[in-house]
């Protein structure tokens, strides 16, 4: 496994990788890797001859109040984890390299954006879809593992593909949870004890509109579900707000307020919470078929 | 010589060409081809395996009431002068290829792009360089090649080239001149013949402003030399106003107000005339070293 640092040598890399009709595949992270991390790495090693993973915080997806730089980080550990999982070449790029001054580019998904994550988090997803189209352009992949735990970040990095005609495959591995529920997350790290056992809530309470969903005859009213999942959630002593609880249509994230207009398809259901500074996001896709 | 439509196939076809090693060039252009697109062919055409040429008026980088709907338009012409010119494949896509419904991404190049054509056509970056970007991702090319007649546009693509990491190397042939100087453009055509004679003033202008810079002991006031322009251009009679005259260093097209400042370098003397509905543009790079 090779550590790379230098946005020329990798590009010059996977051209010549490219150039010998060689498959590459790409996990991108903000590293302090998990087991959800792990599992996408696993997936893209079956399907490519070469395997890179990108470790870099961005601090363009960052809010000027938030954790860019409290966000955990630990190289060593990371190396570690990758090594095992057969990575051939780890990303690690200065921020200096991947924004020199005077950099003034970015990618703008519309519509899309604006919504659940983005209205919390307004420039947020600027920053995703402008990274990820740049290590696209360096690293030349393929193919692109991701988590449906960033459900959003999917379906904007999915349209910023289909629109823009990046020829990189889009693959979503499922969210890989604790044994109570608990979506990995980098950012579990900060809850504290307390928290982190009031955080298995926030699965309970998108398993428990799944199943009203799926119960034949149930009214299926989506504004009693969601109070009620909103009560669940705040039922838990160290819950400090509900940013959003949400139904959408999965692949352009319409709002769907009512299961009368949308009887067939995939539905996200997904949520944000806060305990005190930390806020977790998660999500579920139920197939409604009514 | 292929003509090819789908965005598909054609990224088929170039990851191929590229698996193989072999080296794609590629002139981007909304057709009605002049001599200025086909010395652009030749130089492509000596430095690769497979010249792509793209023939496509992009509706997005034309304002609500500019000549989109208008622009000229002649494919078999175009055909033949690509056949001349040992061109391999034409992309010639429809509208709704590039634009589908629901099409929402932009790339924005922020600073460079508000004034000089920015300022007189508020979305027209935006709108060159997605499709631009949108086309080096359909056709994956080594090289693209650009003419210097569009000075602003240049640098906005290299910009974004180097901002968002792409691997496509940028070349710049220098305009191709009428006898009289008039720069060759697509809608050169919309002149009638009294606008064509006065349009040769453009070039004479430009011309006038290096001379005086470069004169030794000349005092060498850019707003005198920028006064003097503007006298000339509107002596002519067909001239119904003048956008901008204008300044800047080449590299980052900040204004240069007075040589005092800027002792040595790449200076683009830049300039937008009307002719009635018609909207020439010009410019000229002057090497200083005072």
């Amino acid at each position: 496994m090779k550590i790379l640092h230098s946005v020329r040598s990798v590009q010059k890399l996977t051209s010549q990788i490219r150039s010998e009709g060689k498959v590459i595949g790409f996990v991108p992270t903000m590293g302090y890797l998990h087991e959800g991390h792990l599992s996408l790495m696993r997936t893209a090693r079956k399907k490519c001859n070469y395997l890179f993973v990108s470790i870099f915080v961005n601090p363009t997806q960052f809010g000027p109040n938030e954790d860019f730089s409290k966000y955990p980080r630990d190289f060593r550990r990371d190396r570690l984890l990758c090594e095992k999982e057969k990575v051939d070449f780890i990303f690690f790029p200065d921020s200096e390299k991947m924004y020199p001054e005077n950099y003034s580019t970015y990618v703008e998904v519309h519509n899309i954006t604006e919504i659940l994550e983005g209205s919390h988090r307004p420039r947020h997803f600027r920053g995703v879809a402008t990274i990820v189209l740049k290590l696209f352009n360096i690293i030349q992949p393929d193919f692109a593992v991701f988590g449906q735990k960033d459900a959003q970040q999917v379906a904007v990095i999915r349209k910023m593909v289909s629109d823009l005609n990046v020829n990189t495959k889009i693959i979503v591995n499922p969210t890989v949870r604790e044994e109570d529920g608990l979506a990995m997350s980098s950012r579990n790290v900060y809850l504290n004890g307390k928290q982190r056992k009031d955080a298995s809530v926030l699965y309970k309470a998108l398993k428990y509109a799944e199943r009203k969903i799926l119960t034949p005859g149930y009214n299926r009213d989506l504004g009693f579900i969601k109070e009620q999942m909103g009560k669940l959630i705040k039922s838990r002593p160290t819950v400090t707000g509900v940013d959003y609880i949400s139904f959408n249509r999965e692949d352009n994230l319409q709002e769907v307020t009512s299961l009368k207009n949308f009887k067939k398809g995939r539905l996200l259901i997904s949520l944000a919470v806060r305990f005190g500074k930390i806020r977790l996001i998660d999500n579920i896709v139920v197939s409604v078929n009514l």
